[in-house]
């Protein structure tokens, strides 16, 4: 059968293990295929610092991307320059031009990829966003097709390698924070502006994507309750640890009876939880559903190759689409709202919470605040507290019996009103049943 | 668009999940797929006993499975009876007659899949085989489309609940394989012939058809070498305890730079490794990619409705298949032998072994047996003898430096030769580096 052609946009890391891929496994993906993938055309503004592989052959290098989606060569335009403005243009001027398109654009896809999919069909091409979410593992073909017969109540996933990484290292060396994330930045685990993964914006865009496919649903990133790791301390490990739970940054979306829960926010998770042994920068979703029970599905959430991998695997996809004459068979995104999963508010929520607090040194102030929770309705489960000599600079810990966020909040809002309170309180849902 | 009908031969345990999930959840499957799945038939010996949900409508129910695959409205017949005699029969009768055929078999696909696989690409219609392999986890998805990018260097599997139940009831409670094995078939979690579980000959099918599909290669199961788990004993555990491992029955594919290793066999592996979370009748999979580096995936192996889900998503997928006019958009067998990746015999296995010995009780047995090992260019790395006070009852342990499993028998071979041994020697490979 006919080659496919491929140009793509944005030859930085991913463009550069994409493309060693392209290069090095093609006879494998040729044998897989019935026919060769080819590349025709890269673009990117310091393309002459690049490495490109030899054995690609001969190909059209530009800095102008309107050559790359206009090159009548091009089966498929590959987006990897990120950010939602350029890359915006970029996806829809391939589609307009009969191209089909492969992208790892999580922020592009969380808020325009339902429109980007209707634009695709229109034009009879294909879309492929695998390397959108969790790099290396294939949890949008999971979804899509692999458990396409199971109807989803929830999924939990740990998606931001560099929170992972931050979090099992305060575990790890009971270190701080800020020096932690420091570190990482000189390792080069975080970026320079950190707020993107640490702020919880980057999960947030993924559960997104996650979510639509996962119930059939138009989500949209602002219907995500988001909340990072920055007050996450060594301490809430220790406290974690006595329970025989640990503190990850969870993306949560769960169907309850009244709509769709979503959330990104520090948890404690059971240590009994595989998700629990999730360590360093890996990602991981955990799916469960009404008929298949749960699955689990672990592996890189970044990296060259192994994001390269997803950018690679999608373009298979997508030429086997190209060749069997099928652009629409099967939608990466929702086209009817069953209605029964609509996005509700996080204050909807039902959940036991653990509660740290700073308090100053009074008598009767557990007393005090187990009064505000009982007066909203939520009955405690355990006052905890570290058994250190100097207890006083410690916080302690209240965990509640399962209850709304809304009381929750309440709750919180009383006790702000309070002035021996040092900081207001830090709370963190407690998922226990995964 | 149109409706795609389903006749199922085989309304067992699984058949029947299947239909409680066509039937319960129609109206999300025709949204996911833009059109509905119908079920027009039903074969099955004993038809009158089973509860047929009422919301399929108006269904052929018959006791001979001819009229399934002659039934004109049926366009996939779904073959659920097991067996490789009657269910080829059923396969080949459907593909002639142009119907595209869905599949639990593992034992039929892990035999004749390739063969199955020309025909009904001859007759231009599919085959879906997900729910033969691992129940509930889309494995097969995620080989064939999901990581299809990536080149497979070795895959590690779990794959059958009866075995990971047993040797995990046998590391919790000390209790010998038979004791366990009687309680397992007590709870249904073992058959009463439990041949084909505990003596690896299924997990052998399932890890043919893994193996066929992660290597591009066809593996038949007599390439795989085989042996069960009824030599495991508590001690084991303990043994394997000591050294942070746990053993579980592992079916392993890995390529080397002579071709492809192929085993299912009782290992150590490292509890630090993912795989040894995976306890109770749970499946796993690991998988490590040139490329990709490590993915995981977990979730049920077995059950009426994790296996139903997994017949349905593939239902879903082959209809989509025969709405698109896409029969052959991705093949579930290499057509192309590769060649790298030839099967060669475990003889060529490179490993660190556990060996367990049971002696009579002679001044310098250890040493003899070192000198042995010596002898084949083994080297020792430690020798394990549990604190008990009664030791001479119980066996010792050897552990080996990496090895080939030639040097190894060779070694077993000269041991069997000297009187002292109360029982052949029990050798396990080592994992620790998943």
């Amino acid at each position: 059968m006919q080659q496919v052609n491929v140009g793509i946009v944005g030859v930085g890391t991913i463009g550069m293990g994409t493309l060693t891929i392209l290069a090095e496994n093609a006879e494998q993906i040729a044998t897989k295929l019935g026919f060769s993938l080819g590349v025709k055309a890269l673009c990117d503004l310091a393309l002459e610092t690049r490495p490109i592989p030899a054995a690609l052959g001969p190909v059209q290098k530009t800095s102008d991307w309107r050559e790359v989606v206009t090159n009548p060569e091009v089966d498929i335009v590959v987006e990897l320059i990120g950010g939602t403005h350029v890359a915006r243009e970029v996806v829809e001027a391939a589609i307009r031009n009969g191209k089909s398109v492969v992208t790892a654009n999580k922020e592009l896809m969380a808020l325009y990829g339902s429109d980007i999919w209707d634009r695709a069909i229109g034009q009879g091409v294909n879309l492929g966003i695998e390397a959108s979410v969790a790099g290396g593992i294939p949890i949008l073909a999971v979804l899509r097709e692999g458990i396409a017969g199971d109807r989803v109540t929830a999924l939990f996933g740990i998606l931001n390698g560099t929170c992972n990484y931050i979090l099992t290292e305060i575990e790890k060396h009971n270190t701080p924070f800020d020096i932690v994330l420091m570190e990482a930045q000189r390792l080069g685990y975080a970026e320079a502006d950190p707020t993107l993964d640490v702020d919880g914006f980057d999960a947030r865009s993924k559960l997104a994507i996650l979510a639509a496919l996962a119930f059939g649903e138009r989500i949209t990133p602002s219907d995500i309750y988001t909340e990072g790791i920055r007050r996450v301390l060594p301490v809430d490990f220790l406290y974690a640890h006595q329970m025989d739970y640990t503190v990850r940054l969870i993306a949560a979306a769960r169907q309850t009876p009244a709509g769709l829960v979503l959330s990104v926010r520090p948890s404690l998770i059971s240590n009994r939880t595989i998700l629990a042994g999730v360590r360093g920068s890996y990602n991981a979703i955990w799916v469960r559903g009404l008929y298949g029970e749960d699955t689990f599905y672990y592996g890189r959430g970044a990296g060259a190759r192994p994001t390269g991998v997803a950018v690679v695997s999608d373009l298979m996809r997508v030429a086997r689409e190209i060749r069997s004459g099928s652009p629409a068979r099967v939608s990466p995104f929702a086209h009817e709202r069953l209605g029964e999963y609509e996005p509700i508010p996080i204050t909807r929520l039902k959940s036991a919470y653990y509660l740290r607090f700073r308090v100053e040194d009074r008598p009767g102030i557990i007393a005090r605040l187990a009064a505000v929770l009982a007066d909203k309705g939520i009955s405690l489960d355990a006052v905890l507290q570290l058994p250190e000599e100097n207890w006083r600079d410690l916080p302690f810990v209240i965990t509640t019996q399962p209850t709304t966020e809304e009381s929750l909040r309440a709750a919180l809002a009383e006790m702000a009103t309070h002035d021996y309170l040092i900081e207001t309180p830090f709370a963190m849902p407690m998922e226990g049943r995964l």
